[in-house]
């Protein structure tokens, strides 16, 4: 948690600067100062809000181009114009030496986010990075599973630098000598304000090679940046409706009938179940694999996937893409692969047509085309140790570190197309993504398993235009374990990873409950899970988020609630702290889930927790009550339930009857809940849930809204704005949960 | 500790690699395998055992320059011809995209030493470094305050990337699909021997910039290898006498009075002390520097200085090299400065000669030429927030990554030419070195303070041509305290620093006496400990090393003594290991200081340990008892006392007396320790213990020798090989430590 009076300052500052702002020139995209450069750019604007700039001789790829980006323009061009709240003045651009140097100049109480799927801090200002593809190795340095180069500013400003190299970016630690907000210089002799880290007015990036490929995005505020960001990658996307039910991945080598069993299981003890998950051991050989199946454990996959299709169940399988000397493509693909092999399987170049079309026939035909519904591409993040090394050669002249970036992309990417070619939407699992990777229907998951930080990155997906999903794995402990299961409900993808542990959803009896009453929660919000992410695809709004990107989460004042104030210094001791540094506070453990809904979860060891509510009126999901207004509260909410607030006038339609499949979810009654005292609407989105029709105009939706009378009491309206003929709602309920009204229907 | 069966293994294997070798061809300098390169380069042989090949039109300036390294040419001519154990058309350097690319073959069971001052890990083999000079932060990969381009290979060669970029190095971890010695595919579906980390055939890196400068060194065995290469770096060197005796370094803003008082309790309580070092706070200001007197702490610096010399103390001055702007040399040395600043001090550009002469003018007048004896350079290693960014431009055009690369070099060596115009020797520390540095008078130290991986330093310090202090500061118990003083005081700067803690050697009084032990021991060996150091300056000989420096290291059988086999696969975990990864051991917790002594510290929380003795009998440094040969032993040797052991033949020269000071040592009698059965000899070294002269055949030298008369006993000669005035030693005593001479002298 964000102290307060620091917190208060931020925002007094965030303020200033956001007046500021608007006194400023309208964007004008005139010349940048570039320095000591062989080339010369300008700025170009594209569309309302978004500007780029291109210089130097050695053009590298582009990652949005890697990813198969092309930018949502026709929904672009029609945003408001906006201001661009930086001198572009200030912004330089040098060549130098093989390597190219940007600088952006930073206020003093700027904050800065995303800069990759970080899972320690929110607030990247002050950090360092290195973006390099990697699984996370439990500090924010760059290395991570998403290592997307794009920074957002807290003064309503995104920069995207557009290159698959390993990028350096000093978020506001360099002091420059000629600066314009020169720091004060103190002598640590004596002077109690001595600081190790000075204040730096700039942040400034190193991209290797000759060349820069950067483009802005400002907006009305950050989370209209995230989105025009998002927009500009293609988009979010809607999921097919199987992919929002509960997921069971199962043990490796778990045969046909193991899997039966389990399904079964599932039923019989009535857990929601839409997707089974099948880990090493469909392949005849994994790591490497041959993308066949083994004949042992699945001697009739058709057949077996029909059964399981009949029974409400979806398939995913996992796999690496790496290709076993043993699978049908291998020689086929071996003149288009690398010099380096992972785990003795060939990387291929799919950079190559002909090596994406080899990739592409064999997994339509032998596993897409039989309804298998989609994949878990796992291993394309890292290690170094277990990938190719960047001494790698690719024989369409792509470089190891060009691959590395972009390899987990290329193979969504792939897969993709082969689903959007059978007019099926697919969802599943990605341990890499990118910039670029925003209108992939994946999900990132890890090995890292720390369930705070997994929070963490659940905030922090949403600056990066990718999902995050805290998967269950194994508990600690009943506690732990419940705790997991609640908060993965409250995910993109709710699911249990059993591949190694073997866990079920009653690995812990005692909370077997708690967890089934999760899992059934999600169920029923399922239509408001369904419409965030439509505004996802058609507004770029992120499903997850931090509370930074809140209007009013700048506004706040937190009264200090009898905490210790942030003195910015800690104490001073020779090994664990010389430089007797500060230590920043943030929030890292709540999350905004759509429009209306914020999260704060429990964590194991944990009985009560602090909450920061926000300005305005909260109130708590379950009950309805009144939670509180820019404050800090105290929450002890008992083994079954996790803590869920929603803002006021929010608007949340939900299944008025437990459905434990997705595919029964048709035809049934929608009860719509009202929180709080003010007015509100919400769009609710329908569509055929697993084609791309809704993309060409096919889908439903209704505005559900909320008037005051003048009695004070709110009533609710529907109104048909876009319609098609799968609406699964033929009655609709208004649940008013708060105040007097509360109980009535 | 290695466990026995793979000890063994290894050590087989490293033998048929070294009988391979020997059949190989004598190394003949043809041209090397240079791929699509724009510039083809040849290996050119420069002396015995030692090869360049220079590649590329992009010529970055040397680390070896930078550093100003004058190689012991006419020392390393006079060396044997030795052959190269590797096939030269197996290494490759490519340039491509504006890096290069370089690849050297490995053999199976090759393990490969160096790559940087590592804190974890002594066999670097299968590991990944990227050489980026940094405040050590408790992983080995490259970021640390030595992060030398040197690696040893068990076979007998080294190879030094003489490139002050980042370097990435991949030391054994990239399988190539064209392998000459093919990886086997295997499934983990069903393979017990799946393994995450399939065989490796070769050590690939990656240079920035299309420049690469590589030489080679082999030798009769790894340790040839290591002195060729520190005698190619311009040799190590002597310290003056007084460095090796006790060091503290006094809290900061400590006074003028506070040193006296501090001093005289050292002469009161009778413990060593040849050294005070003052911390922050002689500066007038600091952090940035002003290197120039604080007027109120030290009214009369020259006449302390004066004060203090008479009492046998020497003074050294931390500072860190940012200019401050109260600095008198700020506004000279401003034109000449980069463009970044840490702590608001100016980062001079010492590439350019004015700048040097302005910061050496300065400290000649101000600090050496009143006397202080030298200094400690901090900061020059990192953090990347405290420092400047890569971003960073300076006058000369050298750039910010090749400026954090060698800024300490270049400091030092800076300080050490203000010492040698004066002809007169200094000692200090630093926190930053680089290939090149094993000429300068410096010991690394750092605030990371982990006892265990500071012992791993030690020994990886002799890999890598530095030297390290495992420096106390502070104690977490008496017995941390008296454990860490046990092992700075068989190390190359016996200290503590006592900057923040205010501790002092009786700080833990229930221990005081075994710190005094310790401290007097170190006095009494200072004539091994000065001969020591004079192998490491006429020969390269590291004085602190690896285990495996030790010919008889990998001929070593040792029993398995009951220790479990390593089955090279670990428990699966879904999160903690997932890879079921193997997890290795290796002897990190052993040294080598000197030809003869073999030093095992005990941490805290340890009563006792196992100790490994290679081949050749080992005998207890304190009793002269047979302590076994080629077998681990378990000691429990009490607080007391550090366990040490000798080898067979030992002839260890020491002080008969308690000396309190070096200034001291001088016609006082000498006992020569004799330990085991066999005949043996050592190089016994003296000069004036202060000026460069010993460069110029100023010394003095005597052969200590035994032979075994008919009887079986050993006796002791002395032969004067050199000599000048100072031989200090007017009397010899020989002492027989082992059976039945034991006690006779």
């Amino acid at each position: 948690m964000l102290n307060n009076p620091t917190l208060t300052r931020l925002r007094q500052l965030a303020l200033t600067a956001s007046l500021l702002a608007a006194s400023l020139q309208i964007w004008a995209c005139g010349p940048a100062r570039v320095a000591s450069s062989p080339a010369e750019g300008e700025w170009n604007n594209l569309s309302p809000g978004i500007c780029r700039i291109e210089s130097g001789p050695d053009k590298t790829p582009s990652l949005l181009d890697t990813a198969g980006v092309i930018p949502r323009m026709q929904k672009l061009i029609k945003l408001p114009e906006t201001s661009f709240p930086v001198d572009e003045s200030e912004i330089s651009i040098r060549i130098d030496g093989g390597q190219t140097y940007l600088r952006f100049p930073l206020e003093d109480e700027e904050q800065l986010f995303g800069l990759g799927l970080n899972f320690k801090h929110v607030n990247q200002r002050g950090r360092i990075f290195r973006l390099h593809m990697d699984h996370y190795g439990g500090r924010d340095n760059g290395r991570t599973h998403a290592p997307v180069p794009f920074v957002l500013s807290s003064k309503g400003y995104g920069i995207l630098i557009d290159s698959p190299r390993y990028i350096t970016v000093y978020a506001g630690t360099g002091v420059t000598r000629d600066s314009n907000h020169p720091a004060v210089p103190r002598d640590r002799n004596t002077d109690r304000n001595w600081t190790p880290r000075p204040r730096s007015d700039n942040l400034e990036v190193v991209i290797p090679g000759e060349y820069a490929r950067v483009f802005l995005f400002a907006g009305t505020n950050m989370m209209d940046c995230v989105r025009r960001y998002n927009l500009f990658c293609g988009g979010g996307f809607i999921p097919p409706k199987w992919g929002l039910g509960f997921w069971q991945r199962t043990p490796t080598l778990f045969s046909e009938e193991d899997v039966k069993k389990e399904v079964a299981e599932f039923a019989e003890r009535d857990f929601p179940l839409d997707v089974i998950g099948l880990e090493p051991g469909w392949h005849s050989k994994s790591y490497p694999c041959t993308f066949s199946w083994d004949s042992g454990r699945f001697p009739d996959p058709a057949g077996f996937i029909k059964q399981m299709k009949n029974q409400g169940i979806n398939l995913n399988l996992w796999m690496n893409p790496y290709v076993s000397p043993d699978s049908p493509i291998y020689s086929e693909i071996l003149p288009y692969s690398g010099s380096h092999t992972v785990w003795n399987g060939l990387v291929a170049d799919y950079t190559i047509p002909e090596a994406a079309e080899i990739f592409k026939g064999h997994i339509e035909k032998e596993l897409t085309g039989i309804g298998i519904s989609g994949f878990k591409v796992d291993e394309t993040d890292g290690f170094d140790h277990w990938l190719w090394p960047d001494t790698a050669v690719f024989p369409s002249g792509t470089s190891g570190e060009q691959m590395r970036q972009t390899y987990g992309l290329r193979v969504l990417r792939l897969i993709d197309e082969v689903y959007r070619d059978a007019g099926q939407r697919t969802y599943g699992l990605t341990r890499a993504s990118n910039a670029g990777g925003v209108r992939l229907p994946y999900v990132l998951y890890n090995d890292y398993y720390s369930h705070r930080d997994f929070i963490t990155a659940l905030i922090n997906s949403g600056f990066n235009g990718v999902l995050w999903t805290p998967e269950v794995r194994s508990g600690g402990s009943a506690e732990d374990w419940v705790r997991r299961m609640q908060t993965v409900c409250f995910s993109p993808l709710a699911m249990i990873n059993a591949w190694a542990d073997g866990t079920k959803p009653w690995s812990y009896p005692e909370v077997y409950e708690e967890c089934q009453e999760a899992a059934y929660l999600r169920m029923q919000l399922l239509p408001y899970i369904y419409s965030v992410f439509a505004d996802y695809y058609f507004n770029g709004t992120p499903p997850f988020y931090a509370l930074n990107l809140l209007e009013d989460f700048y506004n706040t004042t937190v009264p200090t609630a009898g905490k210790p104030a942030d003195t910015g210094k800690s104490e001073l001791d020779s090994t664990a702290n010389p430089y007797s540094e500060r230590t920043r506070e943030e929030i890292r453990d709540q999350y905004m889930f759509g429009p209306s809904i914020m999260v704060a979860p429990l964590f194991a060891g944990e009985e009560e927790r602090d909450v920061f509510l926000p300005n305005g009126d909260w109130y708590d999901f379950y009950t309805g009550r009144h939670a509180g207004r820019a404050q800090t509260v105290r929450v002890k909410p008992g083994l079954g339930r996790i803590p869920v607030f929603v803002r006021d006038g929010a608007i949340i339609p939900m299944l008025k009857n437990r459905l434990r499949q997705t595919s029964e979810w048709k035809d049934v009654p929608l009860e719509v809940r009202v929180y709080g005292k003010g007015e509100g609407s919400f769009l609710l989105y329908d569509d055929d849930g697993k084609s791309y029709e809704y993309q060409e105009g096919e889908y439903s939706s209704r505005m559900l809204s909320t008037k005051l009378d003048n009695t004070g009491n709110l009533s609710g309206g529907v109104e048909e704005l876009v319609s098609d003929s799968t609406w699964p709602y033929p009655e609709i309920t208004w649940k008013y949960m708060t105040g007097s009204q509360a109980g009535k229907e």
